[in-house]
């Protein structure tokens, strides 16, 4: 058996969740990785509401779905990242508030205790997001950083986020990053420094997404080779190159789907990302957590691109061999001494 | 005859531009590009004291070497940016003063326009230098970006640099923005926007840096076409990448120098510019400016560098031809009809 | 949905149409690009005999395919073309006449009069095809061009093709020039040379076939953005390079399937051709006519091949995207501020 | 109709041949390339026992299943090899015997002409197989090689194998030899030589496996080209290179299957090799046996791999064209001139 | 001793022949391959004037140059090519008269047979040149060759050209044909069929120039290696590709120079060519003429690309070794065993 | 100061010591790495002859050579090597003796000691050489192996030069592996494996040849920052990959110098070799020993491929910085704060 294929419900917020939940049902996901917007789980009702979670297990179960995860992104990004007027349109009200930098880090961070709280609730062990970076903004060293301000920032980030994993240990829930530019981690490095930053501990993993890489050049398989023990959950996301000498890779502060661009977010199986290479990696390390794909394309229909998904996914991640080779050509030695 | 080699002098200002000048002369410069730091052109002095321009302008001619621009980045970076700690250490105190952002950016903007009054009076009429940026910090949208902010942001730049440019107008001085991350531009796609802000007025122009293209993959040679008119000013610098799967194009938040970076500055002609490609296409666009060697590399000898760039930039911008080929192969028809 | 997918008969021209439609329709096509010989589309009998129309248009709907052009490539050629023997082979008798060129050119001009004619007859208002060129044999430089004898032959292209396009008009039917090695235009400089030298008459568009732009090493996708008001047709058809070093490019002087080629043509899908970026790029431009798959192949069995092609379509040409992404990440400000 | 598809039955020898040929014929393969060893092709019992072949060929047309070729591999191997230890586990008891170098060899030559014999009682005019090699262990000229001793190396392979092809011939089978390191023959230079050492004779051909091919960056299409008269089977097996800097292409002395390897054997389809241009290239030359899967990936489930692998030909191996192209489009001048 | 270095005149006609030979023994070339055109090689006058040749040879050997091969491009060109308007600004009036094409081809003959006649006179065995081709116009098959007309264009060539190759027999000379597009043989395959269609005749070989192979993407030092026996002749000259999506290889009918070609001829060492390994397989094959600088580089000076070019052969043609490796490190084992 | 640039001799040792000191002293060379074979260095006699080793010093003293290492290649080939006649001819006649394999390997073994002690008494700290393997002939596992074999093979390397390793520790001498095909250690796994079989002991450590993983692809560069510690000697040789779809990267059994070979030896800065990221790679390992030319090349005239290699590695091992760059553009905030 292979890993269960999901589909990460972020993009798909404006849908109500039980009409998602049959929808993809119908298409043949194994399940859903909800995310902690929209009315799809909503932390502050599975904490108040003792019925909450049970009435979202059923409906998930009535369509044969399973629920792995949790995806927490939105209300993370504000825990230790510099805020401002973009956060508002991110977070919920209350987290919001007067939006006073402060306050809205303090709020996000109890609504991560919460969320690791609602997820034991719930029956969910994995909570993935994003943490934010005090320190993204000075990704060019121009005027020139000062690099231990950009220590400060690691050990500030687990300042913020240890009261958090505390909380996530006491509920037995593990976190998962999506290592991802603007975030404390988006590379080899940056996820090195990340993890000793919060000394490793366990419930600090992370969950894997390639289309975040590829643009990087970073070989993703070697990725999870490298962060073995912390791979915790992965997503199934593309992403292309279209590099011609007038596009840069930086992005030239365009939107995504803006033709300008040297890169951008495609349909998985559509862009750079090598899966084959990344499953095989999988394989190796024995990650058997879900498979959760996070589609993103705007120049493809979200509904023939989800379908498209899930088939890519089903061909793409073919079981393991646990077989030594060449065994079928040899004799035992000892045997034939006989 | 081909293009002036000048040497940029921003990296020196730790050496009395009285010793530098001496040296690169006899390294066989043409000239200097001098920096508005360290002792090299003082902006303040300058406009003071009815001296200083023609004694440094004495000091440079007593060793054979022109001068054609002048570099002012630093205090340029800060007209439009968003001031932090870091802007303290690349300006002068009285710029700096007690670093409130308004402040810091108003009295950037008086120096800048008090350095093309200087540059008029010292007889040069190109100043290079950066912008700053009010939107650098949006480079990838996440929290999704307000786009409109962005728009802001350039008109904010054009707001900023209008009265300078006027100043520069009336001086008869043209300002090079040297293009370049962290910048208004650094692209195809934002140095059209930038000159489209400033209605393509004449005083605003380019100082092309080739070093900061290649690590975006962009061609720089294209770029000296599509913005033929306003190539104010070049940089000879080089940029290399190293990506191996695990070293990302982003930087890891390491400094330059740093073993595991995707990509760093190094000496020109080691790294990935073609510069033969950009000089045919200086010749094709009629460049005859300087060509001034900005020169940055953490694993070379800083004076064997510097000799080994203007060696490298003699032997590389050859001289370009008039002459239309398989003429000498064709006798004239009306000729031949005698 | 998804734009209709034809059949381009005319390598299937030893075929009746009768038969052929019957074939298609039950491969699964939407419809066919009726080629201008054989017996699939006769211009003559379309125009003297009342039925011949009606009946075709009835051959057709009776196996439910539609038509939405027609294929006029071979007498098109003839309009300015340098006349050799080899037209003869690809011309009717009535055209070719007694082969005296600028007859031939006069009545092939007359010809394409008349497709038009029959064309709005027939309820299609597209007709693709070649143009011819006289000044293709000047193609490499030497013995040198008069490069004003190539301004000639634009010109002597308009002035043959102009009245041509005015019975085009009074039709209301436009003609699309396959841009193609031997016409006037096959690349991106001859094209805008050739719509300027028709002053971008509207009646003057381009049917885009991408296996003409591989081997050139142009990037069709870009083509199709570069020109896209001008894209009417679309041919999915392929080619592949083979280069070892001892193969040209230029093709040697050897048929099409010689082993010892530089390319070929092949199957759509297992060739150069990137048609997941020309159908992106036709998405952006608003391009909702057929892809018409012109098959040639001649290493794999004609009938498996065209059965592969439409399904290598089918799979490949995903439909296109409106929402704006991320936008089910943020939340209203307005909405919030309440 | 395209070529049949086989199973080679040398990695499943720990399977009942019984089993074996049910579980193929339910996957939908054509037929099975019998291996020497395991059970599934017993040459002493084929000798020895007149029911054996019939029973055998009778088992296999219960399922529906063809037999085009024996795979003699191991005992092969061991003709002109340098016996040691190893090859006690590849070899029958009584072909090892006590293990002195000689007698093994001979043995082993004993046994390939069994084989001829056995095969052609069988019904089965193909054995493929190894030849070993006498100096495989020069490979890498240090300390350096006596050039004359690898003349003498083919020269013993021919002595050697010459008395085995006298019954081959005789038999009227034929031996195809599995070009691949460690064999007397792995590229196109040692191909040449080995095939001149038996003078071309027509009892000696090739067993063409890609997957040896493709880590020496060998082309395998242009491979059956060249020696197109003695390509008489062919193997589908694929193998990919996983080059970082790191990772050696000649193997570390690490077993297959190891990550740190430079390259692997994996799944066809899903490696390196170009199969399409193999396959192109087999219709060219007319060759019409089987394909013959011989499935070997340390990554990937033995049972899911074969169909996969199946499934992979299956789509690839299209049927090739008689026809002319552009012939559709050319009316014939005589015809025209009636 | 490496081989000469020459410099071919024709881009220098223009120039008298006494001020180029001055010049360019000033500049270090070891001789001159004369241009049979402006003043540098007048073949009426060696013929007509007993002292011609004398002179010439002694002009050069006062400045230390000597001359290994005539250059007869255009002449050549005229014998079996279609001639038009553009021939006769390539030929002497006399040769071109009424431009009447038979005569025209005719008369070019004539001169070709009195080019070797004065070759021999003038003491030099190598006459380099052009042919001319019937068949070049068919280089794109469309409408559809009839490949029978292309067989008899190398026919046709052999009988125009074998009149003149005895001419070039009976004076002791050789005839380089500088294989090229628009002549008869540009390719590997097109030389082979040259060759073939006059029967490999000594008298008719090879003026090897890499430039024009580069864009075609064939290898010239395989070319070297394929027609070693008739490489008699070897120009050195480069060219450059700039494909960038929208450069067409086939160079959109513009002229030389122009910024939108694909490719374009540049300065030795400047270009695609892989001069390194042309030079080692000429060193294989044992040639030992001159290596020609045919300067042709539209955006660079004459003068300073000349001495650049002769620099780079100069630096670049190193001398071949006759030592056998590792023999300093082998004991000979006869000495050994005293 | 940079690296010295020595010329390693045992490709030189047809030559007396004498000449090819004098020889190389003119060409500019700062020293020798003495082979000890021909007369350049002599084991035995330096131990026997007290005046021996001074003079050897003299010689080159005279001259103005340094020496810094000994190579000692071909008799620590036999130590742990499998002896065939091969061997013969590059070991001494004592070495040799009757042949027979383990009396070979221990008078190797004791000529290796007796060489640590000739090179203490001459006053060098390094000896190069290689070390044999047990298991080379394994490197490909077919025979499949049995890899407790080969970890017995780095068992019996270790066992056989711990002793030798012993008297290197008594001496003050360090032994450096050449890694290389046919040794222990050929690239980055094996290298581990070897380390730690000698329990990385200091007297074992690595020559770094670049020339052996280019044609291996391995990027040597890394190997020197990962192996930092045990770079204890570099030696300067190149290597080229002729890879054309034809030619086996193993090499196909074909002597160096062969034109069908995958990959040869050739002169420095003719290769695949990156030298300036390996010499960088040495700046940032602190590496300031010898950069050792060890030249091979079967299409190069010795003398001048000397000489250009010297010239080539002059031009190529830039100094190092010690810089941290945008210094001088920065002023201390507390100097500021004044």
């Amino acid at each position: 058996m292979t890993r269960p294929v999901t589909l990460f419900t972020g993009q798909w917020a404006d849908l109500p969740v039980a009409d998602l939940a049959a929808t993809c049902a119908g298409w043949g996901f194994d399940g859903l990785e909800l995310a902690c917007w929209g009315d799809h789980f909503e932390v502050d009702r599975a904490l108040a509401d003792d019925a909450y979670c049970r009435e979202r297990r059923q409906l998930l179960e009535r369509h044969g779905l399973g629920c792995w995860a949790l995806g927490a992104h939105l209300v993370g990004q504000a825990v230790c990242d510099r805020i401002d007027a973009r956060h508002q349109s991110i977070l919920p009200p209350e987290v919001w508030g007067d939006g006073e930098p402060d306050g809205v880090r303090r709020r996000a961070a109890e609504r991560m205790k919460d969320t690791a709280r609602a997820a034991a609730r719930f029956g969910v062990t994995q909570v993935n997001g994003f943490t934010g970076s005090p320190i993204w903004h000075l990704l060019y060293s121009f005027p020139p950083n000062d690099f231990a301000e950009l220590e400060r920032g690691y050990e500030a980030f687990a300042e913020a986020w240890s009261p958090i994993l505390d909380v996530f240990d006491a509920e037995g829930v593990r976190f998962g990053l999506e290592v991802h530019p603007t975030e404390i981690a988006y590379d080899f490095v940056t996820t090195e420094k990340t993890l000793a930053a919060v000394e490793r501990r366990p419930a600090f993993g992370i969950n894997l997404d390639p289309s975040h890489f590829a643009h990087q050049q970073l070989d993703t398989a070697e990725f999870a080779l490298q962060f073995a023990d912390r791979i915790y959950h992965v997503h199934v996301k593309d992403s292309k190159k279209r590099l011609d000498g007038r596009r840069s890779i930086l992005g030239s502060h365009l939107n995504f789907g803006e033709e300008a661009r040297g890169w951008d977010f495609v349909s998985p199986g559509h862009g750079d990302v090598d899966f084959e290479a990344l499953f095989r990696a999988l394989n190796r390390i024995g990650y058997d957590g879900p498979l959760s794909i996070e589609w993103e394309d705007s120049g493809m229909d979200r509904e023939y691109g989800a379908q498209d998904a899930l088939a890519f996914v089903r061909r793409t991640d073919f079981p393991a061999s646990n077989v030594a080779f060449d065994a079928a050509m040899q004799r035992d030695v000892a045997e034939n001494a006989d």
